[in-house]
């Protein structure tokens, strides 16, 4: 029924590459299929001024897609002279999603800025974002160690994100581009590796759905990223 | 336990005025409790360029916060030069659930503006403007087809908004500001007035939530939205 | 001759609702007929960086209209990306005014923000605007010295606003919208309750206007506003 | 009493340059006293889209100072990405003026733009801008008809303006930086050539006026314009 | 004398891969040394309206670095709302190369659009952008010719850029960031592949330049530019 | 060959007036023919963030052109919102341009700013202003020393700068509009006085041009260059 034959639960493979560019604390390329993501973690002295006196740190995002990476090419938003409404959901999804993974304390007077940056997509970039930021970000955590930045690692625990979805009826898991367009429900999940939710963001496109579904959906989503953390463990070992 | 003295369960009471300015199609005042949101629904011929040759109507919504609708003055986002992430969130959530309530084949070329402007907050200003545009919406439809511009009633059917959430510990409805501010999280629900789903958004803004927390907030929210379909259905009588 | 059927030098009836919303220092509803503006006085300490050191304090004004407070919706300033000419013009009259009726000296380094928002225009939306701010003013500055802020009563004297007109070659006071689209003339007065004049805007639409005709409308005016302050005065006993 | 040693009444010294750049249809360069406006008249097919189909033309203004024609250098707005609000309150008013000189009927389905760029200030700008744009405007006029463009002359008469003030207490004429910068009222009158008013803004900087000062104001105006007419007529000669 | 080891004269090794994203006409990943530059070319239908009616193409280009493609992170553009100086003058730069390449006639009206975004920094990204941009054009119009679109190839001649500066007292070619940001004077030289010149643009950073020094940096560029172009011919083979 | 008659290398007759607007340190009136533009040196104490601390100075740069300066009239960019990509790239030319002027150690820590505002242009009007700024700027030193501010002269040489091109297959010297719309390069060289170079920029706008015509271009650079500073001495004597 899917239209690369996957199962309803099976999710695309995945690959993370850690050290993708030179200059970043962290920085990863994540690939989810065909959906390919940079996501770098940049540390920097010092907190936002809403921020400052607190003695705690601050964790935010900034999201972009190459305007080539979607089969039409769509503007850039630098030269249209603003961030679209999508553009900064997302980003303000990404980073409260790594901030639900970081004691802020424990981080200081420090921000880490996570930048995802999508080179291709193909569904599934802000979950993919998420889930390539939290590498991203322990590899600058465990830089800022290694500098004496920081004492104690901040890391509450891994986080990671995936879509889930009824497409002709069906729910599925990890929706790529043909399917994310077609679907009657796009849900977007966030968990900590022990289990807990951080986000669930739940969207009927077409009809609405039933309080089966969505629990279905939460089943999907739970065993896929139970496989995505290991991935996770597995690229950082 | 809450501040206001409320049950968990408990929403605040909930006021509609419609017809509250003279120049819309639709126009309601809706409170919930000291909320207090302005929702016109304004109807025009044509449609947006993406949609032109479709033979579709669009539902598109704008939300704004007065000034000092809130305890501390906060900028104008007409004087700012754009408007905040928040705001393009909510009114993105806003037009996707009201898209969701009506047929677009039925509205033909035709454009319904829904704007929500929030006059006094105290929390679930996402909610109640929802939940007030719904009935502004068939307020306009009734006028398109008093007009006729409109032969049959494209409205699929009625929906609503509530927020859920943990505080304390303990689950509870219809947030006020004291307890949104403080909760661990925040949950909002909109609803099609058959039970189904539109949209689902449960954030943790402390510690992730678990499986079962998540499923007695939806519980909540639909004993409250079964109330709040009572109170629009009584208000449009 | 007009259509409201009102004399030439009458008036629209005028409410002043004090204590329109809950969060604000000062915070009027002011209705001239159906023009409806929700005005309120925001008290903060310190003043914009130009007046810093000058031991006084500042009086600035804002300045919007609901997309809807008009027969067809108007583009949401906020969502253009900026505010046109005529809502900059409005407000720094606004300020302009306000600053005129306060000893900024007494003030100290304080500022007050007036928020003046359009829910529901027909016609006199910035004389309504100035009236109505003056009475929120009062209030904010008498919050501030119940809360020690200010020891005396920065006030010199109540302000308030009328427009004039000729109209059909008739001098006639407070136009409405239908009224004012068709106007040959049309002058806005603000004056003091001393009777003295703090800015008088007299603009030719369509013919230019006599010295005669200037002079009959500053009479009218002058009629008008005497009984504008006394409605003032009875909003504020 | 005045730094110039002019009397109330005296006007500065005026000269009008015709011609001044080469490729506008009508370009001047306009003084009074140490304050120099280029203003240009720039003729084009077609109206904005709020005037197509009436069968009229339009006329419209920008204005501007260039950074170093104040005391000290003020922003490039083009630089600050907008046009401040005192910009736009005068290249609104220098538009609406002249669209009062003319005929818009008679001049058919065309457009005048004129640019009023202050290259050296001193009080009086927008006077000058106005005073000058006249002189443009008759010059492109002129140029139109000797192109077929127009068959008759839409001028229906000259404008001009001029500024008036209370400084010291006394009424005066023309007001330049050090008079404008410390008067207690300024006052800016646009009049046509027989007489009659266009446009009367007059502020309350300081203490309010009275009617009794008003009137002087426009007797000092009326007779300065009648000065500056006979300046525009030699020049046009 | 250089930090690399590298010969005056030696560019660093240059890696050019095709079809590095799936969605463009045309995609390169172009490597000089450490920096990286993702170029995609894409082809649409119609020209840009002051093009319209010439029975020609064009073709432009945008620039863009990821915020962490650097040293410190930069700000995002995007986010910023608007593209900086520095920005706008290479992305006019590459357009202006890349025109200089094709018969725009022979392109009929359609529109390629090259988007460089520097994902690594290592000096020289206007240089890699528009030697990668070249290929990707180059894929870009073989895909337009095999769908039918193009008739003719519209390429006159491939086209290639390289840095060439004084560091140090010394001609050197391809500066690297150490190099660049230390340079005495820094020369973009763009060239045809038949050896003549599309753009020289040497800016002193420190010390004026000879005319000697510059024909030095003429002839180093020339040698550095003959190697690419084999380059080139050789990832098109 | 050329439409003024003038011979391959013969340059425009230039024209220098100094204390040409009398706010500013430095005020000069630069004519290269038809070409005019306004050049002031604004001198400020203080520099920039990213230049504190350093004990230097700083020159800067802005550009504009009146909109009716041109042909058919362009946009103003203050209305339009931001300054276009040419703008951008002629004003960072100017301000690297005349950096390269002076010893920013000597001038302390203040900032001069140059506002080359092109009132009436004829092609060349980045020359003109590069060459009109350094006389400017050369005033506002003086008037820096006058006031005790400085106590040397940062000046290290003048600098001016000429645009030379191919035409017809000819290399000319100093392009007026009609033949820098025409022609096949366009190339804009900076020179110090010393006879060293500061910039050049040399852009084929239809064929390439050969290493041999480049060479011929700088020749007709340094010889009208020659002159040019002869007629900026004479001016400054």
């Amino acid at each position: 029924m899917r239209p690369s034959g996957r199962t309803s639960s099976q999710i695309r493979p995945i690959t993370i590459t850690r050290g993708f560019t030179k200059h970043a604390e962290g920085s990863v390329l994540i690939e989810f299929g065909e959906t390919k993501v940079i996501c770098t973690a940049s540390a920097n002295e010092g907190v936002p001024r809403f921020m400052k006196g607190k003695g705690e740190g601050w964790i935010t995002a900034e999201y972009g897609m190459l305007p080539r990476s979607t089969h039409t090419r769509c503007d850039r938003e630098a030269a249209r002279g603003k961030q679209g409404g999508r553009t900064l959901e997302i980003q303000r999804l990404i980073g409260r999603a790594l901030r639900a993974a970081v004691d802020l304390k424990a981080l200081g007077e420090n921000t880490i800025t996570l930048d995802c940056d999508v080179i291709q997509a193909d569904g599934g970039t802000r979950t993919a974002s998420i889930t390539g930021a939290c590498v991203a970000l322990v590899d600058a955590l465990a830089h800022m160690r290694s500098k004496g930045i920081l004492k104690t690692n901040p890391l509450k625990h891994m986080i990671a994100a995936i879509s889930v979805g009824v497409y002709k009826g069906q729910v599925i898991a990890d929706l790529e581009y043909l399917e994310d367009s077609d679907a009657e429900t796009d849900m977007n999940v966030v968990m900590a590796e022990n289990g807990k939710l951080i986000e669930v963001q739940g969207t009927a496109e077409g009809e609405p759905y039933s309080f089966e579904e969505m629990q279905e959906m939460m089943e999907y989503a739970r065993l896929a990223l139970k496989e995505i953390f290991d991935i996770q463990k597995a690229a950082l070992a």
